[in-house]
């Protein structure tokens, strides 16, 4: 699968940390472009956010570039906004356009003064050095306590042309998404407006980058950027909206469950179906209730069928259901039945929860349509080892 | 200081749980006596709260004694209901009483049937040992993963004699209390109504048991009771009221702030005091998601004054505050002045941090009157081994 045509990376370590890999990376759409942004609910916002957030207001939704750094999340300094203006302003007049089509985004430690002239001076060599074939550097250069970059890529074949589709995501620790996750930049060719390019990112965070929990901690700096820049040629009609959503999904999905399973200290990817709910909104409030359980993570760490773990997290979580009528399946094997013990074989069920990859099916029987799929991880002691000692 | 008047108790380990400690207790009062309580909001309850709360209502808020047991939380089978039922029964008719008159309470694993032959066998010999001494025993025979047994006594006195209190409180892990701990039994000797005392026991759960958390997780069997016997001979007047709230308070603390110490895992006690919310409501939502942040939980582990991960996870609990307004002190060294770092010595603040209680100060500038404490402690490899073990 080829990127999308028009995009442009370089990445390069511009000590912001002081581990030496990677954490500038600068991306480029050779033409403006639309562009669709949701960022953290978080009241402490970054200021990559905030401004960001101007931004895509004064441009009413267009862009050329893109500026992300690792390693210092440019929040809660009292010189954040000026090294934020800084940085766009570098950037815009390096490509001839107004700073309000810079889009930035920052990750690393809060509160640590970021020094701007360390992402400044890099700016004019990586502008040289763009190149449509540097996008996995740039997909690293964002990583922090990531162990593996995250990307994802599309093709949708329309009636007018070929349409491509890319997507990076970074986020292992401090992830719990309520608008977006930690950064994820999505890329596309299509040429479409900035107005239904936000609905449709909207609409897809809220079922994936939203469907994640790492630690249930959400962050300063959560964003979700979608470009668009019209290269392939392909307008999306409205006969092609609902596929160019549903690849664009299948991106934001990959990417955010490759989040969920690079958690911080996680050996297993958990993946929650609830179904039965009152609506869809009751049915994801239990799945999160269940995916931020410490008992539940910690329980599937040691391969601990423990279902009662799972009944009391999603009792606790404030939606009302009859536990009377919950069926729980852990890797189909059904452990609880109506809201008690059902005749299963601990052994074979602990057996299969050793696998890399879980499946948790809570069901409420009855007449509820609302269902969701939420995904986490495994709570294990690196969690805690990798956290008790990040700064130091 | 001497226990409340008219009051006696005997354990014994019933086989209930494997380990080897007593896991059952019988506490009976003299004569009957006023009982207040207040559960877990859970919606998936175990057999002994709603048999209670059945009782309570029943009896209008009468009792003569509590049936308590460790190592099985009666929860989530299908003979729940019945165990509970024979428990009660079987105690009422030791004691000639109504079986409404009898309040029952159970921790442990969830989902597990309960033998009820293992407790109705063992009450007759409890109820000829019964022993005003036996209190101690009684707070040891509900521990689960506790370390320590916790209990606390105050004596009040009144123009009108001598009052005593004591308290005795489980709890380690699940430690999320929405409406009460996991188990605290108080008991007094004054002289009191069931309405009245419901009343101050509702009032002192939601500023020392509710504001206790040990890992975010709500038990479908958190239980306080109050039982007042007026064994004293002493009324509670209504000038007296206000002194035996207080008194009973103290208790209650003393007790919650045990439950937050004891967390499973834990090496740290943490206080967090925030000042200038809105309202004493949103001073204890933010508090309460501080005190469930991991990674300010991690952090307090590895002695790291991150006060960004302080910040963050006040911003992310849903109440809406000015950053550039918030003052964090950590130990009382001020880490964060007006949502900025402030200027203080990393080390000396991290040294101050390996002490085994620590206090942080969250303030919010401005006209707010809103305030709240809220106790919890630091988040361990070892916790992460105790629940990834539990059951096996």
């Amino acid at each position: 699968m080829s990127l999308p045509l028009g995009f442009r990376f370089a990445s390069t370590y511009a000590g912001i940390r002081k581990r030496q890999a990677d954490d500038l990376t600068f991306i480029v759409s050779d033409v403006e472009a639309a562009a669709a942004a949701v960022f953290t609910q978080n009241v402490v916002r970054a200021a990559p956010v905030t401004l960001t957030a101007e931004h895509l207001k004064k441009s009413k939704g267009r862009c050329r570039a893109i500026v992300a750094n690792a390693g210092n999340a440019n929040c809660a300094t009292s010189t954040m906004g000026k090294v934020a203006k800084a940085t766009a302003v570098a950037a815009s007049k390096l490509l001839g356009v107004p700073s309000h089509q810079i889009l930035l985004a920052s990750t690393g430690v809060i509160g640590e003064p970021l020094d701007p002239r360390k992402i400044i001076d890099q700016l004019p060599d990586l502008h040289r050095r763009l190149s449509p074939d540097a996008f996995e550097g740039s997909a690293r250069a964002i990583m922090t306590t990531d162990t593996v970059p995250k990307v994802a890529f599309a093709e949708l074949k329309t009636d007018s042309g070929t349409i491509r589709l890319a997507g990076m995501a970074k986020g292992s620790g401090m992830i719990h998404p309520r608008m977006a996750t930690m950064l994820s930049f999505l890329f596309t060719d299509a040429d479409i407006e900035a107005a239904p390019l936000q609905k449709i990112l909207r609409s897809i965070a809220s079922r994936t980058f939203n469907c994640i929990s790492v630690d249930s901690d959400t962050s300063t700096n959560d964003t979700v950027y979608l470009v668009a820049n019209g290269q392939s040629g392909v307008r999306v009609k409205s006969h092609h909206r609902a596929a160019f959503e549903a690849a664009l999904r299948l991106i934001a999905e990959q990417l955010a469950v490759a989040i969920a399973r690079d958690g911080e200290g996680a050996r297993k990817l958990l993946t929650i179906d609830v179904e039965g709910a009152a609506n869809d909104s009751d049915a994801q409030h239990l799945a999160r209730a269940i995916a931020n359980s410490p008992l539940v993570k910690t329980a599937l760490a040691g391969a601990d069928p423990n279902w009662g773990r799972i009944l009391s997290s999603a009792g606790a979580s404030g939606i009302r259901f009859d536990p009377a009528k919950v069926d729980i399946r852990l890797n189909g094997h059904l452990v609880c039945r109506r809201g008690c013990r059902a005749n299963f074989s601990e052994e074979k069920v602990q057996a299969s929860m050793e696998a890399s990859e879980c499946m948790l099916h809570f069901r409420i029987g009855g007449s509820g349509k609302g269902r969701a799929r939420f995904w986490t991880c495994d709570l294990t002691e690196a969690y805690i080892r990798i956290n008790a000692e990040y700064r130091t």
